[in-house]
């Protein structure tokens, strides 16, 4: 697998050394697409985590009849989908790529071989999914009160 | 522990069988607070899980020098706080006690012993627990849509 990025600070392998870094590596697949093409849309079924190596996506989600609303921009190092490695269900927004983009991607069934082969590296990646989904809870809680504040004082 | 409410039905206890149910019982401990009390407030360092098991509670969240704005109410079979169990960090909102409120609470470091007796168990207890804060996103991601669509549409 040749990666320009390094995919080891990516905050998804934190907390794991060389050797079980390496483990890890056998389980990701690489995957291209042009600018302007869909890595999902919304609906689809879930089952795979996608690191960023290269370019820009944008995080689109519609609801009802409403036109799509941009939640967020990501680039390198960043990780899309994570929940899904956790909880399979239906994507809840679409990823479109602003440019051509490069990704690698780990899937559902890839981490549960993980649990059998290495529990102790399956609870480092679930914990740090965790966090990740953690932490963008946090954001999205302080975005939703500053809209809710904003909207009262409209 | 005496509990009037059926707590291995609580999805962090989910796929837990009985067994391990009684090992996680004797990690839970109990407390009540009154009516208008806090069980905690935003800022402070959050370091256990609640499950209600009696009464309601409101989650507030204040943004700079806003008003308090309500984001939810919890009851009974509800938990707060899974994300301290995940990653320390300050509590990203204050929880009141709307009435009489009896919980039960999982701290951190109970956790971690659990990782070395039992880390089957932990994992189950980790994967429920990120699952719900999964969900958390998605509804939160719904409720942020939205209230953006309705700012545009302004």
């Amino acid at each position: 697998m040749k990666c320009s990025y390094p995919l080891q600070s990516s905050p998804i392998f934190g907390g794991i050394n060389d050797q079980q870094f390496r483990t890890v590596e056998q389980l990701l697949h690489q995957q291209s697409y042009s600018a302007g093409s869909y890595l999902f849309h919304q609906g689809d079924m879930a089952d795979r985590l996608f690191l960023i190596t290269r370019g820009e996506v944008e995080v689109l989600e519609q609801s009802g009849d409403n036109p799509p609303v941009r939640l967020a921009v990501r680039g390198p190092g960043d990780s899309i989908g994570e929940m899904c490695l956790i909880d399979i269900q239906n994507r809840s927004a679409s990823v479109k790529a602003l440019e051509p983009v490069e990704v690698l991607y780990l899937s559902h069934n890839d981490l549960c071989d993980l649990y059998e082969r290495d529990i102790q590296l399956y609870v480092l990646i679930i914990m740090n999914i965790a966090r990740e989904i953690s932490r963008r809870l946090r954001s999205m809680d302080t975005l939703l009160s500053n809209a809710l504040v904003q909207k009262n004082s409209d």
